[in-house]
């Protein structure tokens, strides 16, 4: 749907109480859990914003980085920028292209397209009780919202829109924000090309990423270092049933005026 | 104020029926009055993020481009990226350095250290009954939004924080989102380096930019075509008395590993 009519009123409620989420856990029973835990009864419009981690967690994306034998191409990369081979070597495998490798950061394009330091693999918040331990971003994020979204529609009887968020770090800019690695149901790019303004002029800025806004929103409730909070409900858009996904948000390498 | 809890519940309210604002009109007063035709009394953590254009165009920095002699360099980049030689010239007035020009767009570095197509400079939403205009970025968002905060506080007798919003295109990724260019009374980068994660381990994303987050989760209700919603309430975060500014987000460029 574009050129949405705008609501008057958004809210966003953490839902807390969700255990830990385990490797193989049923993602859409806990968190209908949550909701009803929290006394929220899904409504048309309603988007499931979830942290990329306990997608992650639940698909089983964690490796072990004693199972990871590093190539030599891992093991000089990890040299330079002073890493751990084995990290070096599952962030090799995880991306399209390298952007940029400086001491303590690697910064790439994921297979999924996503710019990102470290193609998006993450120790923080990640058992590491069988050894150390490294978490992957989903095989298929918009797959999972996808998944969730229709788990959650046999479980509730809506279909709420679900928005996967991940922070990440930007150019020219300082500390991160929330961006959708993965959406289901929802308007990513809200295109308003050909509209006109208040005065008649035809509009300059004519597109606008709503995941990405609804990402990071939500992040403003569920924080990242010991909240516990996995998933937080916006309530207050129209209802809509966009066949839309994050990865359409994607700038084509060729058409980025940026770099 | 760093390490902040996290509110399990945040609201958004737009304003709606505030007149339209023209140059040297009483910005505060007018949002003053906008709460209250909203039923919004303030209180304590609330911060009001309000959109770029009306505090530029309170500041009456709207610019005749009949009023301005384009330089020989304006002319020379104005050919090459079809833009007329006068805007080309306000750009270039307006901005450090230049990160990239191509046809229709110049991408570039904005005196105020914000990096942005055009300099932010608008003529959506602009009247231009006196000949065509052009509307500039306020002259020192922060310095504005400590105005604002201030006023208000006279006002209603609450601190509120203020976030100034302006909607921005970003590399790698489509679709514009908001920043905050300008900011007062919040924390803009909410820092947690040191701090540990639920397992013990210590937190490899460390700052988050609030203010950031803030300013697009408000662009979610206050539209950028026709709707009219000069600002939006945001309820719920825990108050707070930060003397941060927006200015402190802009990455230092030796800083910078994306480029």
């Amino acid at each position: 749907m574009n050129a949405m009519s705008m609501p008057s009123r958004l809210e966003l409620h953490a839902l807390t109480g969700v255990p830990l989420v385990r490797a193989g856990d049923d993602l859409a029973a806990l968190l209908g859990a949550g909701l009803q835990h929290a006394g929220l009864v899904p409504v048309a419009g309603d988007v499931l914003v979830v942290a990329q981690k306990v997608v992650s967690k639940a698909e089983g994306r964690h490796v072990l980085l004693a199972d990871i034998e590093p190539s030599e191409r891992a093991r000089q990369l990890a040299a330079e920028v002073d890493k751990d081979p084995r990290l070096v070597e599952l962030i090799l495998r995880e991306s399209a292209r390298i952007i940029r490798a400086a001491p303590g950061v690697i910064i790439v394009q994921h297979r999924l397209g996503i710019v990102c330091a470290n193609a998006g693999i993450d120790q923080s918040n990640v058992e590491h009780d069988r050894g150390e331990c490294a978490l992957l971003l989903p095989r298929d994020p918009d797959g999972s919202a996808r998944a969730l979204r229709s788990a959650l529609r046999d479980r509730t009887g809506v279909a709420l829109g679900v928005v996967i968020t991940d922070s990440i770090n930007r150019p020219w800019r300082l500390g991160t924000v929330g961006i959708a690695v993965g959406s289901a149901g929802i308007t990513v790019l809200d295109d308003r090309r050909g509209q006109h303004d208040l005065f008649g002029r035809e509009l300059q800025v004519t597109m606008s990423n709503r995941a990405d806004s609804i990402a990071t929103a939500a992040l403003l409730i569920m924080g990242e270092t010991r909240e516990s909070v996995p998933a937080v409900l916006l309530r207050g858009l129209p209802a809509e049933d966009s066949d839309q996904s994050a990865r359409q948000a994607i700038r084509p390498p060729h058409e980025d005026l940026f770099l």
